[in-house]
């Protein structure tokens, strides 16, 4: 691929993170351009389609991939649609940038993961942008640096203002701790092993059957112990924080900054309201750093084994919040193209 | 007793904390002079009592509580000799400030607490210095007045730079963790449940056959979740923090603060180093708000009841920690006096 | 003076300060007892004599000084009553803890300035407070360390709720900003040698004739540079902050710390109401320093120099307010027994 | 212009900043390339027109704005050389992003504005890149919303860990201090009146002749009162701070945020260690913001009236530095234009 082009990207799901992503490519982000938006609605994808010039819209994911000017594909559709989505993107060796999750459970992963290596190179990355997160990125640095010593325990705190009223106890799991699965495998360079769920009693503006907060705790391959701290309706704000604990020193990212305010008899400042904000940079370089590596013809980010180890986490992350007891997490041995 | 004249006080042990609480009581605090040294080893006591006007040096606590000039006791010997001098306190109707731990267990609280009950009048009170800490004063307000809803889940950190070599698991439970258990108590307005003690792999600072840090759960009558991470050779300084995590809003006290220098490429300040200067103001807080309510006949800070719960929580702790098992604490029915 | 005596102490002055002071020395500093309160209002000094055992009330300050029990005087009354009660204490070589100000003016400071030189020894503490603040106490001994290097610059902030009705334009420079000009003096260990005032155009909420804010610019013998804003009404609290701008580093003090609350969609605390609260510790300490040097027949907090001093820089800080341009401060040359 | 064609872009001058933008519209920002650099050294624009496909390297600015492929100029030749490019442009109507400053002294700003209105419309943009700051840009939209009252004073800090040994007591004003003219109109809305440079006696460190640090104040039209501290040697970082002090509130921006570490019995974090890092968010910012709204034939951020502001404001703050004076600064009525 020239790297002087434009990479011709086709953005396949255009729901709420679908739209923002095509919004992204085609304002934000340098050297791409989004020649193809895929939408089983097809008066959105059309809308949308519209507004950028030389972009198509298609119901199909696989007629986009097959159009001349589509040489990558970025997947935000629902889950269940991603594992066809990606065996075809697999299929003709484009470059993909998967929404998380990769696929809705590890058995679906590992079939994706049997078709990237039997593809031989690897061509997916998995979108787990907190990776690109300015103070993540430090703190992933500073452990990695060894100058604290091993890291012993993790302390996530992952607070949302509210949840949509659809919202499940699995989804805590599966759509809002698994940032915290990755994460921890990430800053940790290894896997989970077990996952237990504690239930403290619920908030009393937590719906109805719905389990809110809830207090996770991996084990990892080191030993070291991890607690997430999942509060889905904490009323006031968005906050993500973390806290590592190592041998000579702690270290923690997320406490609130920016305008710090004294009026009213109090001081502080705003807390960010939602993840958008949040993480916005975070969004935006992983999307330029995904757009560059694909230019250059690499692939640099979360892989197919990041996705299939989540999937496998969340598993056990729901089953120990079912069951109450402390469940093991298997993983198949690691392939080679992932090493 | 006359609310004018200087209280005169026994002190009961002049190890490292109480020859501390006699220099408070003789230097610091307003209205309370030492009239009697105990100690076993005679030529200690006699050093200090050299030092004071008025001031007698004894080697047997009965003898000293039987001095015309002592009003009131403070016990800071070992724990296993603080049943017998509660007992000979409360025999004589002396008003007492017991250093923590009450007793060593929980069926030797419970004796204390009979006697205590058998005299009809509180006149016990056991020295949880950490309630009269002023960011923990706040907290427990913030907490009482109802404005965040149901407190859900509480977060401590409990973290020193180095431990002594004889320092045991237990004592991690025994004589650290038994602050959390009791602010826990307080904050919460209820009796802790159960104990969980997780053990993550140690930091290669600890000594052989020491587990640090380690992670103790509790679970509180209403089912809120309390997590302790006790880290005993973190190398640092010494940190305690507490964050709870209420339906409308959270709170965390303990953040470091003073002098804010900004040099050598970093800003922030200096860790507190030790324990007697984060808590000096709640120690004479504590000693002084005890002085004051004694010589107004009243008896105010924490009590039997408290340093008895306190002792069985430890059991069920160090339980928790020898068997690897969720355990729960088992308490008699709260005595009358004790409402 | 036998050291093991309570110190008898008259307070002179029964207003809002003095009272506190009352307060202070009866239930809240160890080693001294009021035996005496001095105020023309009589009923006002009686009731407060009440509510102590062996205190006895005055109208006339020679008066309680000549009596048996007055072993020290503490000087609370209105600043033109200063001059004589010190004279006086003087005369019969008392201690005495004067508040700020030392006298109203620099020529009458300097009058009581002599009668203690005749005297021959120090006798004369002046309360300024602040460096009995720990946040202060930790800045000067960073500063004095060297480890910085030089200090170029400080930054001052000081900032009330609002001021009384009375409150006047020159009582910004002789009652506020008297305070910024002894710990500049302090932490700098150096005398002020100029003074301009600046006025922005003054906040809506300032009192018809007053111009609030003010900035203030100290010139010091080094040649360092020193800013004030003196905020007499910003609405919401009690700040006072200081920053030091040295060669090798910049350190802050004064940020508000305690309970960090989230809620509402913000982060922060409270901002702390008043100086009485702010400062009760600075309060308690200088207090019981006094006594405690007072005890062993020392003195040794601020002295009559220090209140000379700031009384000089004051003059130099109105004049400079009033017209508007850099004014000049002339000192004596410090006697020896200042040095 | 087609709003779906990329911008081509000639960017004027190669140094430092000039190349960092380059990299900027090349890499980072969506809708632009570069089709032209020009340098008078041609093997360096040379060296950079070759990574760029359809890119040409010139060494007379007029010849690459000739060009058929370009679209807009971004200069960031110095600043002697800014009046002919820009001259230049206006006559062939092509939209300008300028580093600042927009000229080194007042009166060519005037040329440049005079050629400018005669034009008709506004091209020309000032690379003032703070008001593309995050923190800034919060602070901008709070003063504004009027829910603080007015803005009374302003204090600004502007650290450099050091200085380049070419650096002079001018450019201290001309380079750093600019941009602090800048934000305080911005902010503020209205012009800087007059100009006082206090000097304290300098560090150690500062190179022989020079001042540093300094202290600059401005007066403005409302009458509000602006300090800043610019210190070109801190040694530690690189700190840009501001705190508004307004009728009902302060507020402060540019703490240190990001990891918090707990090690070596310090707490706290690292410095920023330049501009680019500090800053680099804002600069991509600023392009993009350019980029897009020239596509879309507008002109939006900083003009050429706030690029002569800050040349006046200049030569007063040069002025008052050399002759220790209070400068006024003197401006022309405000065009209709830049109303």
């Amino acid at each position: 691929m020239p790297s002087q082009r434009a990479l011709g990207v086709a953005v396949v799901g255009t729901g709420k993170m679908g739209a923002d992503h095509v919004r992204r490519l085609h304002q934000v982000v340098s050297g791409a351009r989004v020649t193809a938006v895929v939408d089983i609605e097809v008066e959105r994808a059309r809308t949308l389609a519209e507004g950028i010039d030389g972009c198509t819209a298609y119901t199909d994911p696989t007629a986009a991939m097959a159009a001349q000017d589509v040489d990558a594909v970025l997947i935000a559709s629902p889950g269940p649609a991603h594992e066809a989505a990606l065996l075809e993107a697999l299929r003709r060796d484009l470059p993909v940038l998967c929404e998380k999750p990769l696929t809705p459970d590890a058995a679906s992963a590992l079939r994706v993961m049997d078709a990237e290596q039997k593809l031989g190179h690897r061509r997916i990355q998995v979108g787990f942008m907190r990776r690109y997160d300015a103070e993540y990125m430090k703190l992933e640095r500073l452990l990695r640096s060894g100058q604290l010593g091993n890291t012993l325990m993790l302390h996530h705190r992952h607070r949302n203002p509210a949840m949509p009223p659809w919202f499940t106890n699995e989804m805590l799991i599966n759509d809002s701790v698994v940032h915290e699965m990755d994460v921890t495998r990430w800053l940790l360079d290894q896997e989970i092993t077990a996952v237990t769920v504690l239930k403290p009693a619920p908030s009393s503006y937590a719906p109805e059957g719905m389990d809110d907060p809830q207090f996770v705790l991996f084990e990892t391959e080191s030993g070291a112990l991890v607690d997430v701290e999942i509060f889905g309706h904490c009323g006031y704000g968005y906050q993500v924080q973390a806290e590592a604990v190592c041998e000579r020193g702690t270290v923690r990212i997320g406490d609130e900054s920016g305008p710090w305010l004294s009026a009213d008899g109090r001081w502080g400042g705003a807390v960010t309201p939602d993840y958008l904000e949040r993480f916005a940079d975070a969004y935006d370089r992983q999307v330029q750093a995904w757009v560059d590596a694909t230019r250059r013809g690499e692939v640099t980010g979360p892989s197919v084994w990041d996705g299939y180890a989540a999937a496998a986490v969340c598993e056990a992350g729901v089953s120990a919040q079912r069951d109450g007891q402390r469940v093991e997490v298997e993983l198949i041995e690691r392939p080679a193209l992932y090493e």
